[in-house]
């Protein structure tokens, strides 16, 4: 079966800088998953750390994913001043970052 | 609303390679899709190509997520001989690749 979705997908892969505590970090992923309280069309958010097994990770050791009703969703996300003060501390903890967004097609059984 | 999926997300970020045409990776993105008729322990698949506004995609211009049950069928998944098929055609049409592996923690309003 396919499908599509008509959301848009927002994937930050991130390391952080080694110099960054899990306190800190711990702090940093509670203000990300804080976002979906302040910003009304982000309406999903999940987070994990890499358990992968194949040793491609690239260094990324944590993933973020939030979930939009639309592209215009994502623009208002990211110049709403919550994100933007948010930005502000997340980012210059970041060693590497990659930012993806896409509307996904699915298949499922 | 905070809930944790007892599931695995297999993420791949791709940059194809210039010399792959479109054509070649339309056929390999219905490849790695049929993936899910053929092997078990992966429950769905997604894929997207980048509409991001933020300039931080690094070149990454395709993504594919898989769903697992758990860390044991990525495991299977991996070692699985229509993985393998496909994994020999697949990578080296690829000049970037960052694969991630995590169990969601999730936020929902």
């Amino acid at each position: 079966m396919e499908e599509s979705k008509g959301v848009v997908k927002h994937v930050l892969l991130a390391k952080f800088k080694g110099e960054i505590s899990s306190d800190e970090i711990e702090k940093l992923i509670k203000g990300y998953a804080n976002l979906v309280n302040l910003i009304e069309p982000m309406k999903a958010f999940e987070w994990g750390t890499d358990v992968s097994i194949e040793n491609m990770h690239q260094g990324f050791t944590h993933i973020f994913e939030s979930t939009f009703e639309s592209t215009e969703g994502v623009a208002e996300y990211i110049s709403h001043p919550a994100h933007v003060d948010f930005g502000g501390l997340f980012l210059p903890a970041l060693e590497k970052v990659v930012v993806f967004d896409y509307k996904p097609t699915v298949f499922r059984l």
